[in-house]
């Protein structure tokens, strides 16, 4: 059976990962007969707002007991996953992978990216693993693998594109329903809720990410 | 457009809404052509559990505040919601429903249901509007409507179905890609995650549980 990781940074889309991306990665892998394994950093989270006003709190949240919320219980220490259990990777989106997993949200095209995930990132890219990547999650591979031109999704704000190009990524610029396949780099994006979509438009970007991520999964296995 | 209320009762299956079925739920209600109406009630959480270790904490969260993480910060609160918006309404499961809509989870049949919440159930029953309710939630049906003879699933705990039918409901064992219809109180249930399935089993039933009540719905309309 094939093994994807899916990398959680909390529970909410605001200060952890965008639930509908990660509930729909869920569905899409279980559809395709691929076995979830969810994980997640053991941090704290470098913020906690209230969804309901959008504001800050000064709650303090773990983010791996905020991603056991959409794992249903079933989430690991990122910190304690090996690249040899995993035929390949996907990160979704949501705030929390700018927050939680990088830096990205407070130091743009600087960020540095949570020791542990990006030493997983580099050695999955390295034994020609695939590495998706929904959303705002395009940039912490932008900062794990610096002037590397990935070529990635990233919606439609420009800042954001201009931080990539920075990093030395290439923006590339897709419909919501579909993704872009980096061949060289065996990376896949999808730029999900960058864009203000509904979610079954959503759902069908994923759908085609997972699709991809799993055709790169299954060329490595043959 | 029709207009099917979604109430939430926090986010996160051991204390609150469960998440993949209001997730599932709000996309086979957009992918239907049908708007959700996200709700939640204005009131604390009654526990909140970390869902890493299964373990109670001392936290303090509002109800509300959290549904607005899964509803992507579209929630009205539900005390605010009147029957006429509404062509019809659905209760996602988790233990949220049985903690935080009601007191199902302590009390059993003594179930007592957050009073507006019973109150904008009853309207909408009287109006002959359909009501879903998936996984433990139909146990607030049973509470509401007591001793009325209401069919409804809720998967295959022995303990959960005799206190259902202590409050006058009739259990009906479903499969858990299949939906329970009550043509006469035009309720439509479906056991979701009462069973330990996967997800795409779970969202199977959830898009069955949704035809049904559009199909409800639609024929109030026409």
């Amino acid at each position: 059976m094939t093994k994807i990781g899916v990398v959680l940074s909390g529970c909410g889309f605001l200060d952890g990962a965008e639930i509908h991306e990660a509930v729909l990665t869920l569905l899409a892998l279980d559809r395709a007969g691929a076995q979830a394994v969810c994980m997640a950093p053991r941090l704290t989270q470098r913020s906690v707002v209230d969804h309901a006003t959008g504001k800050e709190t000064a709650e303090t949240r773990s983010v791996l007991a905020e991603s056991a919320r959409i794992a249903r219980g079933s989430v690991r220490a990122l910190e304690d996953v090996r690249a040899s259990e995993l035929d390949g990777i996907v990160l979704p989106g949501g705030y929390g992978a700018a927050k939680n997993l990088c830096d990205f949200a407070w130091q743009g095209a600087q960020a540095q990216v949570h020791p542990p995930l990006a030493a997983l990132l580099r050695e999955l890219h390295a034994a020609q693993k695939p590495i998706g990547a929904w959303c705002i999650a395009p940039a912490v591979l932008a900062a794990v693998f610096r002037d590397q031109g990935l070529r990635l999704t990233i919606g439609c704000d420009p800042g954001t594109a201009a931080a990539l190009q920075q990093m030395g990524a290439v923006p590339v610029t897709k419909a919501v329903t579909e993704a872009c396949v980096d061949e060289r780099h065996r990376i896949v994006t999808v730029p999900a809720y960058m864009y203000d979509a509904r979610i079954h438009e959503v759902a069908r970007g994923i759908d085609e990410g997972v699709r991809e991520l799993l055709r790169l999964a299954a060329l490595l296995r043959s």
